[in-house]
């Protein structure tokens, strides 16, 4: 068989060549809607890496890019690739020393960025000096006053070159991507995608029971782009010819339900929160969606109401679906079996919120001290994963430091899987209370509370108790101008969990902790209160 | 990312931990329907693997298989390749000399037979002296007596081994197995499939405009196991977790409706002419096939009605499939993309009737002398191919000796491509009659004139001319007591072709030659009538 290998670029080319009038429709970081295809946007990644070699830019140079989806954004991504550099593309959402820190970390030589974060690139400019030149993603007329060095109008920067070139083919482990965790405990790790791993996900996921996509399909990306590389939906959406819309800047209910009507999208994915926007929005004006098919719903689990609205009111179907960034992203996708279709009512709402199935080439595990756990749907293990496209070090440590002795990677999570093979995570392992021995889910419990009318936010962490090693407290934030007592939430939780679940105090606050990226911050509750229990037992 | 090759064996692993209890249904050569499923197709497969080493069988080794397709003979190809052996599936329909010469020139250590083929292989036994055991795909009591070397019946020989065995992870780029060509022009040539080449193959086949298997089908894989791997059927099915049913030795319209009815089938997929008995059969009984959505058809073109009847009468999406044993093997279906789904009637017909587009990772390119040949639907030329699933070289021979200087593999076949990329294959390269410089279809003449009502079968082919190099004349067999003469079908073509197109002469036979596949054997006629022409103008 012929050598013929696995590159990011083959994809944009297929889709050229294959479907070069499918649309790819941004809302541009200006406002307007801006239509291109893929024919173009292949003619535009082959400019940029044409400039950018003409910049001095070599194989295995990192470049930045902090941008919204969009179509620019896109083609950056091929064009860099294309030369065998890698792309860096960084959360703007991060703190602004995170952001430096990765900067330097990744020692980037080039940041493309949305006019819209020009200030914040100059904020951090004098940290980050081995960002030789920055090219703003925008045009002449839209092109903002700026202090950072070397700064040029993308479309300046393009116009300089033309695009009489071609890609060469490399080897298929070499690296694409850089991508940084968000670190709740520590600093951001990097996670090096090789090209071989991003095509062979992108084809993973393209199967039925993950994405699907056709070129039929109109696919709305509104996970954004430097979120574990777009849930691979920026080469997963060219590989399979379907036409791709990407929402910009601009993830608000209105502008997000305008495309999803106006673009006739019929499958789309993001997080809960965006959902829960547009879901109200479209019911204040009794609208529904009546070109959509899909939904994945990923980041955290999906309410059991957001299910609901979507399947009932606008006849769509939902998938919950896992990754994180160590996995490729994409780890497993919840779509019904035959095993599993009959069900009904709640069954299928609880089957629905589950992390689902991994798809061919995502191995998964679930293990603890006695070795590999039963898929039982109650037994409870450390998740682990292997497959090509699963982290095997973090950027910078010795290959394979990041597995164990039977080359399997460790998520982190705590996770059930049932006998038809569905996941359930049921915690973060560092999360965990481990009570004389046994596991309490915290996110369980957070849940249960939660579910008190009369609670705001509830975080559970394990105290050190000089018994039982760790006993499960709740520190709680009370709903405005609701006087909810300790005793209130002992009894609403009598009945619903294990006597042994029961926390052994409940601390009310006025606000809880987060991280950048919204999550609870249990690291900061656990130096506050891992002593509390110690405290309260001696005095 | 983690080394994690792409495994043939990885594909049953996956099928069986996730979709372990999804049924394998099999008529089995004896006669009755067997039902297992994906666990104990990978738990036998395993067995196997241990049984081949206990033999002596090494990596690299061959083993043919002689037989219908069953589980038995699906987890024999997950046995042998899992230990880096290569399968050697072999067509029975090949004469008798040709099985011979394959099976020598493969060197096969063992040959796994259908009990119904034992005849066969004794008749051939002395001539292939390096087969050193046969194993027949049947127990004990079914077992028929034999004079072949250390012939046993499989239930036997696997029994005396147990399944604790593991695969081990090898190079993805160690053959898995090997096919031979039809041979119409020569001896068969043999094609080296590696494991990447098969894993890359079913997942690209995978994708919704391609098979899009998901694990709610139900798949009935009419095409034999034998043919150029099955389509990648024995691979793309567990691999999507989609119920797979294998007709064994009767492909006769009574049997295959019988699993489609009772089996509740949604995809299939065969040769045109198993399909025009299945539909026959149906309409006599006024049966229609309401769970089948999809059907695929290869082998040669689908006639129009056909379509229409699978369309109108059964409600079945008809995508016509095209591969070749060189090409891993599936080079394009069609299905219907968004700029062609509004054509109707007969334009939608014309447009089944291509051999549609190529998924990623198959590069399709036509050229002529004068190098590229636009994709406008008319302008033919060469079809070449490049990627993973393609061939390098024939077995035996130099890597890349079958390649040209760009590195694309010859079809040998003579296509359009529309603008939209659809595939339209005119004729076979050495079957072109060039006239003049200018090229006439030889299969397009020929439909033409098996039109005509009192036409039995034509051939075409080039005649030696002296002024225009060739000049197409038509060998033809006449309809029963229907004589029908030259000018008649003159006549008939006048005004259906361009008058430069008009055949130099036709001659009447009593019958055409053919290969062992069915195939017009154009090689026989052309020695026999190349100088037609130079002899009727010299007397």
């Amino acid at each position: 068989m012929q050598d013929w290998q696995l590159l990011c670029h083959r994809v944009i080319e297929h889709a050229s060549r294959q479907h070069g009038d499918r649309r790819v429709v941004s809302r541009s970081v200006e406002g307007p809607i801006k239509v291109t295809n893929y024919r173009q946007v292949h003619e535009r990644a082959l400019r940029v890496s044409k400039r950018l070699l003409a910049d001095g830019i070599a194989p295995g140079d990192r470049i930045a890019t902090l941008a919204w989806s969009t179509s620019n954004h896109l083609e950056c991504w091929f064009g860099i690739a294309g030369i065998g550099a890698i792309y860096h593309p960084i959360n703007p959402r991060l703190f602004v020393d995170q952001i430096a820190f990765i900067i330097n970390k990744a020692e980037d030589r080039v940041m493309f960025l949305d006019a819209g974060f020009v200030s914040l690139a100059e904020e951090i400019a004098a940290r980050i000096p081995a960002v030789e030149r920055y090219v703003v993603l925008t045009d002449r007329a839209n092109m903002p006053e700026t202090t950072l060095r070397n700064a040029v109008a993308y479309e300046d920067w393009l116009a300089e070159t033309d695009g009489d070139f071609g890609w060469k083919s490399f080897d298929e482990n070499v690296a694409a991507s850089l991508a940084f965790t968000s670190g709740t405990t520590g600093e951001p790790k990097g996670v090096l995608y090789s090209h071989r791993s991003i095509v062979l996900m992108s084809l993973a996921a393209n199967s039925r029971d993950m994405y699907g996509f056709g070129s039929n399909d109109v696919v709305l990306q509104v996970v954004p782009m430097f979120h574990a590389n777009g849930w691979t939906w920026p080469f997963s959406a060219p590989m399979a010819g379907a036409e791709l819309v990407l929402p910009g800047a601009r993830m608000d209910p209105e502008a997000l339900s305008e495309l999803l009507l106006n673009e006739r999208v019929t499958i789309s994915g993001g997080v809960p929160t965006v959902w829960q926007g547009v879901l109200s929005y479209l019911q204040e004006r009794n609208q529904t969606l009546p070109d959509l098919k899909r939904i994945y719903i990923g980041g955290s689990p999906s309410p059991m109401s957001m299910i609901t609205a979507f399947t009932d009111r606008h006849d769509v179907e939902v998938r919950s679906a896992f990754g994180m960034t160590e996995m490729g992203p994409m780890a497993a996708i919840c779509s019904v079996l035959p095993e599993t279709r009959d069900l009904v009512g709640n069954e299928m709402l609880a089957l629905r919120q589950t992390q689902g199935r991994p798809p061919f080439m995502v191995e998964l595990r679930i293990e603890n001290d006695d070795g590999e756990v039963q898929w039982n749907g109650t037994s409870a293990g450390h998740l682990k994963s292997r497959g090509p496209c699963i982290l095997s070090a973090y950027y910078g440590n010795e290959p394979g430091s990041a597995l164990d002795d039977r080359g399997f990677f460790d998520t982190g999570d705590i996770a059930t899987v049932n006998r038809h093979g569905y996941v359930r995570l049921t915690d973060r392992a560092k999360d965990l209370v481990k009570s004389g021995g046994e596991w309490i889910s915290s996110v369980d419990l957070e849940n249960l509370v939660m579910d008190h009318p009369d609670v705001h936010e509830a975080a559970v962490i394990g105290a050190k108790h000089p018994k039982w090693d760790e006993r499960p407290i709740v520190i709680a934030v009370r709903k405005k101008d609701r006087p909810v007592s300790k005793d209130d939430i002992l009894s609403f939780l009598d009945g619903k969990i294990a006597k042994w679940w029961t926390p052994d105090d409940i601390i009310f606050v006025e606000s809880l902790p987060h991280t950048s990226t919204g999550k609870l911050h249990k690291t900061v509750l656990r130096s506050a209160y891992e002593n509390h229990l110690l405290t309260i037992l001696r005095d």
